[in-house]
C-alpha cells in the first residue's frame, strides 16, 4: 500500500522530484497525471491480451456504439482525439475484421458514415463490460463515499481548468 | 461553472455517454480522463504559445535538471516514457539549440551521457516556475482543503490500482 510500490518510472517521482518540494497545486497535477498514467496502461495492456484490441480502437468503437445511424470520420476523430488520417486507418482495419461497415444514409446521399456491424456491437458490448470490471478491480481498495467524494472534487476541478483556459482570457 | 461548459468533444460525455448509466468507478475514471486531457492540453498550449517548447521536450529537461551528473539516452527514455528513437531526436534538438550537451564522465569513459548546458539550466528553471503557475492559475478555484483532499484520495487511487494490476496477480 505505500507509495513505492508505484510502477518504477512513476511520473510522480520522476517529472519533478519527492513531491515535498512542490507546491500542493503541482503536487496534486503530478499525482492526477501518474495515477492517471498507472490506469491507461494498464487498460491498454488488458484490451490487447483479453480482445487483441487497441485503446484508439476501443474509443472508436465506443462512439460508433452510441451513435446507431452511424458517424462521418471527420466527427469520429473529433469525438475520439484521433488524427483525421490515423481515423481512415482505424476504420479500415475494423471493416476488414467485419466489425465497422460505411454506408450511405438515405437521408443524405452525399456522405458515408461508419457503423458498427452486429458482430461490432456484440463485441463492443463484451469490452465496455470487460472495461467496467477492470475498473471496479483497480478501484477495489476505495470504498464508495471515497469513489464519490473523488467524482465531485474533479468535477470541481474540470470546473477550474475550464473556468482559466487560454482561450477564457478573452472575457 | 456547470459541467456544460467543458471542451466540446469531453471524453467523459462522449466516450460512455452521460454519466448517470455508467457504474460509480468508470464514471469516476472517465471523469479523471477528460479532467487529465484538458489539463494536459492547455499545458501543451502554453509550453508552445510562451517558451516554443512540447512537452516531451519540457519532460526530458526536468530529469536532466534533477540529474546534474547526466543521463543515458535510455535511462532518458524510461524516466519519460518517451521511446529510445524520440529521445535521441529530441535530444539532438536541444543540442542544437545550445540547451543540452552529450559528455563523457570520467568516471566511466565508455558511456555517453547527456546533460542540460548553463543556457539549459536558466530555459527550465522558467519553464519549471511558469508551470507552477498555470497550475495554481488552472486550479484556483479549488479551496487547499478539497487540493489536500484531492492528494490523499488518488494516492488512495494509485494505491488500489497498483494494488490489482495483472501483474500483481500472480502472487
Amino acid at each position: 500500500m505505500t507509495e513505492s510500490q508505484s510502477a518504477s518510472g512513476d511520473l510522480e517521482m520522476i517529472v519533478h522530484g519527492p513531491s515535498g518540494r512542490n507546491k500542493p497545486e503541482t503536487r496534486l497535477w503530478l499525482r492526477m497525471l501518474s495515477t492517471t498514467k498507472l490506469i491507461t496502461t494498464e487498460i491498454r495492456r488488458r484490451l490487447r491480451a483479453e480482445f487483441g484490441a487497441t485503446l484508439p480502437q476501443f474509443d472508436l468503437m465506443a462512439q460508433l456504439y452510441r451513435e446507431t445511424d452511424g458517424l462521418r470520420l471527420g466527427e469520429l476523430s473529433k469525438r475520439t482525439m484521433v488524427t483525421n488520417g490515423n481515423v481512415t486507418g482505424l476504420v479500415e482495419r475494423l471493416e476488414t475484421d467485419g466489425l465497422v461497415k460505411r454506408v450511405t444514409p438515405d437521408k443524405d446521399r452525399r456522405v458515408t458514415v461508419a457503423q458498427l456491424t452486429p458482430a461490432g456491437t456484440e463485441l463492443f458490448t463484451a469490452m465496455a463490460a470487460a472495461h467496467e470490471g477492470w475498473l471496479r478491480e483497480l478501484f477495489a481498495d476505495l470504498d464508495a463515499e471515497t469513489v464519490n467524494a473523488l467524482w465531485s472534487d474533479i468535477g470541481r476541478v474540470k470546473s477550474s481548468a475550464s473556468n482559466h483556459l487560454s482561450g477564457s482570457e478573452v472575457e
